[in-house]
């Protein structure tokens, strides 16, 4: 309670925090315990960036370090504001985890069980925290997550670059900017679906996804434009419409040619078993669902439903972005372009060659701090 | 093909197959890969082991090694008559295997996705190298598998142990030696249920489970059975009716007080989905699904989708039960006595502790030979 209140007395958002108690409290000073540090961090996007219901040109996230032994891993939450959390948000949560009563970082289940249960939400804080665990274990192990995974760097899949709603004009000029990749992400939803389409298909012809995000009303119109989508190139559907809609959802998926992936309607592990039937696969992404290690689970009890699989992100640093690249080997589509999305990168990391998620061979998630 | 041939000729089952085309074909020598050895060895029981359909006092293993630059881990194949798999078909299947020609360890998704590539079936002879191969990648990176998949070694469950179907003088007999053990399993479905049951409730008060093998055929005699089983300290059923009979499974499941586990009727990851609804467990054994990396995933997606979990083995030297107990931290149940019940073990590994799965600290699998 005291160090508590000692902690939120002297934390500062502007500054580095350090979480552990180490020399106050316990004196045993050959007892190595975690520290957590977290500080934050303001991306510059390059572009304005427009969903079917919001704009923005910044993106705050937090920055995180967790040392043991004199090894630093590193995370990050990225907080777009739509999804509710902030840099406030995130950090009166981190300042509550006191990863200093853990000795070994291995334990992650325990540690991160522990983590998820300071409180409800705050799925981006949490998966700072275990982001920078997940690179610390692997730090410690002397090789990249996915190796430590069974998973072979060669196999991952191409990732595709995401156009924003737009008008004709920009659509293309970004759509030309983005010609190093193989598949485009497109963001519909908002009555001008075609012309955005056709400003792409004017510039470009390569495949690409659609991002509905919830924004179609109607089943059978959706079916209409999956229809015409499948016609100019389109592989699969986002989140067609309002994740409430289970019954829509369901109809669509059933009838539709193309595969319909659930976003906003699937968060975390438990959303995967009620996916069924109403999505015929899933989006995972670090900042809805805690981190890596719920993030593997769900995508492993995804495919052994028989449903494909999607990596996604929010704009976020090389941190988070190589993080989330760990497991991209086992997925049908990664969306994993939101380091590119931004102007002052403070990691590097996973890359982008001839539009291929191409891993680091660095240990853990594979990042180097700038 | 040459190779095959030569290899087919100068093996023998009484020997050591090395299954490595080193030297005879590939003169890259600064290469390192994958050499797998193989060897039968046949357990002597302690005591005669009676199911519902059989009675044995031996059981065959192939016991197996994966070296990589000097390392070696250890793997084992252990084949119960009753379940088709012999030193014959295992060592045949594992003469097949090319390992040589993976120069990387740590791919085990690949190389495990080309082992069950090599002949359909065979799952004990796909455990024996994924076993091996697993043990081999926790050596090279120095810690044992269960700190690697983020598990507290402190959080095991308590394991059974098995008393097979006798008469009730050798059942109480077998009971007390049993006393060591906080737990039962009781092998019933042949008729003597009640014998068996008041003979250990004669000599001992310890919680056990129930493992029927199929052998109850009528579905609300089943039912009466298991209320009055649970009147007797009884906590779980495992499969109580032909794994065929989905129907009355699913009845049995939705109406009994006590969780029915499926067992024979869940073999590997596809199954994990089709028990839903069947049963509310499934008791994974490598043995049967072909080994750790596919077991951990059968145990999770089962997690995930609100299913009991059990961890189970054969007659096993303590490789094969010491590599199962790495997964022992996330079941409800565990049923790994198997190297207890022989009596020419040659390894040192997990031990049980006041009657809890204790697992060593030992890299890997954490195994030691004798």
């Amino acid at each position: 309670m005291q160090r508590r209140n000692f902690l939120q007395a002297t934390l500062t958002l502007a500054g580095v925090a350090l979480a552990s108690r180490a020399g106050r409290t316990a004196p045993n000073l050959a007892k190595k315990t975690l520290k957590l540090r977290f500080r934050p961090y303001t991306l510059q996007l390059k572009h304005a960036f427009t969903l079917a219901t919001s704009s923005r040109s910044t993106t705050p996230v937090m920055l995180t370090e967790v040392e043991y032994d004199g090894i630093v891993g590193y995370g990050e939450a990225s907080m777009p504001p739509y999804l509710g959390e902030s840099h406030q948000t995130v950090g009166d949560f981190l300042t509550r985890v006191d990863l200093s009563q853990f000795s070994d970082p291995f334990q992650l289940e325990d540690i991160l069980t522990y983590v998820d249960g300071v409180a409800p939400g705050n799925p981006a804080a949490k998966a700072a925290v275990d982001i920078a665990l997940h690179d610390l274990v692997g730090r410690l192990l002397g090789k990249p997550l996915h190796a430590i995974w069974g998973y072979d760097a060669a196999k991952t899949p191409l990732t595709s670059f995401t156009i924003g709603i737009d008008t004709p004009e920009v659509v293309r000029q970004k759509t030309r900017e983005a010609s190093a990749f193989r598949i485009l992400k497109l963001k519909l939803g908002r009555g001008t679906d075609k012309e955005i389409v056709e400003a792409v298909r004017s510039v470009s012809k390569v495949p690409f996804g659609v991002d509905v995000n919830q924004g179609w009303k109607d089943r059978s119109q959706a079916l209409d434009s999956i229809y015409w989508l499948q016609e100019q190139g389109c592989v699969m559907i986002e989140q067609p419409m309002d994740k409430a809609n289970l019954d829509d959802l369901a109809w669509l998926t059933e009838k539709s040619p193309l595969p319909i992936v659930g976003d906003e309607g699937v968060q975390r592990l438990p959303d995967v078993r009620k996916a069924m039937g109403v999505y015929s696969g899933i989006n995972v992404k670090l900042m809805k669902c805690t981190g890596l290690r719920e993030a593997h689970k769900m995508l492993n009890t995804a495919r052994a439903l028989g449903m494909k699989t999607m990596i996604g992100c929010m704009t976020e640093t090389s941190c988070a972005i190589s993080a989330a690249s760990q497991l991209a080997t086992i997925v049908e589509w990664a969306d994993l372009d939101g380091a590119l999305l931004i102007s002052n990168d403070v990691f590097r990391g996973m890359t982008v060659v001839d539009g291929r998620v191409t891993l680091s061979a660095t240990p853990g998630i594979g990042v180097t701090p700038i």
